[in-house]
């Protein structure tokens, strides 16, 4: 049994509204930072898992990710396995 | 004048509690996914930027991350600039 670390990355999906972002871009550029033009925000997941097959990784944290930590209606997200 | 995009990665810092993590961990864990044994969630920007000088666009960034998007005291930032 392998202890495998990686990277879960949940971003909304193209279209969906983001307030959050929308509001760190308005507070960015009052505080001057007028180059900003966008500003989109998502969660990250550092997780560690218990892999009898460390090349299954990928699978079982695809497998979360589906089910608990991303919205897969209005959110995607991005599995990266670090060797 | 150049677009520049540019993702921001916000962590706790080591030994910071991280009581969301730990909820879904649990969470994970009831729903028989017993094999993950460690989350740790942190925040994550895309961000654009109008840049002069696209090589300036990582302390662009860094500096952003510095004022408002990071809590330096119990979080620590990544920085990366996509060509």
């Amino acid at each position: 049994m392998a202890t495998v670390k990686g990277t879960v990355r949940v971003h909304f999906k193209d279209g969906v509204l983001d307030p959050q972002g929308k509001t760190i871009h308005t507070a960015l550029r009052q505080m001057g930072y007028d180059w900003v033009s966008s500003v989109r925000t998502g969660r990250l997941f550092e997780i560690e898992i218990d892999a009898d097959d460390p090349s299954r990784a990928q699978d079982q944290l695809r497998e979360i990710s589906q089910k608990l930590l991303a919205n897969p209606v209005i959110e995607s997200f991005h599995v990266e396995v670090h060797s």
